[in-house]
């Protein structure tokens, strides 16, 4: 499917076809923290979606996308994230499996929070090339479609129902509509939305210093590669995909990179301020709009908190 | 004003006057804590109040029941908790000072929160004689009114709005609702309103072990001092009150108690699966459910997360 093939009628199918499953999460805003930024600021709250992050719309929607027949064979991927656990809940509802494969070296918190949404976990060396095949191997002897975290049209048109849900929520319009981009799904799938339904909306990606292939990419319009990313936001670390490069060049206004301690600030402000857990990678937009208060003066800013999934005992402060 | 004076319409007439001030807080479920607890739980987030607590709610209805002129003189309280916050703001609203003694040896946070909100604060040594005669000395220099944090009707009925929310966002009633106390005024509030909106909902205190006189209180039927209070749940340390113990007596069916392990757990548990920063006080009523499980099996049940304000630097994990 090219990338023009993501369309907001997609996106519309999407949110009709997942809404049984997932939440549609509260829009919050804090006084102290728009006093802060210079800006009034409405935080799409995805860390109180379905396993704690907006992954739980695209992995939702691609399972329901498949046919009756893929469907009885299961689901599988390669992730310790949160797209394991929601692709685990997804299939789930419907008595599939879902293969998780995971790296023999992976948190016990992620390969807790996939066993406890009922993932097969099977581990395999810390390498990408042993992910892959053992991928698969599985794929091949079970039968199962492999879903993808992000590089994949359904899982995209999912992601983007966050910015369909906002643009019910929001009115007037927000002047800006801001996403962590780590792979890209959310920021592609909220960006065809936004240009279709806020068409007055720019649309920023937020990205950490430490990992800004999204950013080069974006600047060159040509593809980069994600070299030896390093960032307290985990989430972000991955590989800007294809499919979410091509619709974010034709969507997306700018993307915008912060380093580590402004990711750290603005994820404590989150936390004592709003009293919402939320892991690094969420706190990305807020990051932004404060490191680039100008930009965002007097504006009426929509942030997308991606999600919550954090090691309450391994705090980045 | 006798117990029995704070009746539901003094509840409605509170709600009107502090909606404009107030948020109304959303209700939110977890199915992983559902299968942990063996029932319905339907979380009441007060943690997302103005201030981070629900204390908002009876300090704002306390100053807007002042006349214009007792207004204009400002008001006065000694606390360290949330309650000193809530007045600062309900006070910023009106543009008059609002006068917050405070013990000189009281947490680096808090004294910035109840800046942030614009009080002005005094300190003095930390003891109950030099908190009261600093403040009576207060009050009297300046005529500020001196607005308790619990004992004290319009605070009640303040505090009493959040089970009137409740009772307009679920349907069908749950079969009990918990709320956390220490000097009783959401108890005593909520349960007002819980016997008048939702006559077949039981009404049910959650007490640290460590700071049980409300239990004892309740089931001597005589009202009985706090000693020595130990509890990780700090807000619910304070003294049971006299008005607050007359209602709760009359429309509460049980106080229960449960350890600071309990609590921590509970409070993690809402922590990582429900995303909401909670302090250790606002845990205490899922704590009971938890720990109570037979009581509670297979029913519906409403907890109110009373507040969110805890140093994320020193967390009791």
């Amino acid at each position: 499917m090219p990338g023009s093939a993501v369309t907001i009628d997609h996106i519309r199918a999407a949110a009709g076809r997942i809404a049984p499953y997932v939440h549609r999460t509260p829009v919050l805003s804090s006084r102290l923290i728009n006093a802060e930024a210079g800006c009034d600021i409405l935080f799409k709250c995805e860390n109180l979606q379905k396993v704690g992050a907006f992954k739980a719309r695209g992995a939702h929607n691609a399972v329901l996308c498949l046919t009756r027949e893929q469907l009885a064979r299961g689901v599988a991927t390669h992730s310790s994230g949160n797209h394991a656990a929601a692709l685990a809940l997804a299939a789930s509802h419907f008595g599939v499996p879902a293969y998780i494969v995971m790296p023999e070296n992976a948190p016990a918190s992620k390969v807790a929070a996939v066993r406890a949404y009922g993932g097969a976990i099977t581990f395999c060396e810390s390498t990408q090339a042993a992910r892959e095949s053992t991928l698969q191997d599985l794929c091949a002897r079970t039968g199962a479609s492999f879903i993808p975290p992000y590089d994949h049209a359904d899982v995209i048109a999912g992601q983007g129902t966050t910015a369909l849900e906002l643009a019910e929520q929001l009115d007037p319009a927000p002047d800006f509509l801001l996403t962590p981009v780590g792979g890209g799904g959310l920021l592609a799938g909220c960006a065809v939305a936004t240009r279709a339904l806020l068409p007055s909306t720019r649309v920023i990606g937020a990205e950490p210093a430490g990992a800004d292939d999204a950013q080069r990419s974006f600047r060159s319009r040509q593809w980069q590669a994600q070299a030896a990313p390093e960032a307290v936001a985990d989430g972000l670390r991955t590989a800007l995909g294809q499919l979410n490069f091509r619709l974010i060049l034709d969507h997306v206004e700018d993307i915008l990179c912060v380093d580590d301690p402004a990711i750290i600030h603005a994820t404590r402000l989150v936390w004592t301020r709003m009293k919402l857990v939320i892991e690094p990678s969420a706190a990305v937009g807020l990051a932004v709009v404060l490191q680039h208060a100008q930009r965002f003066a007097g504006k009426r800013v929509a942030i997308v908190l991606s999600g919550g999934n954090v090691d309450i005992d391994k705090l980045p402060w």
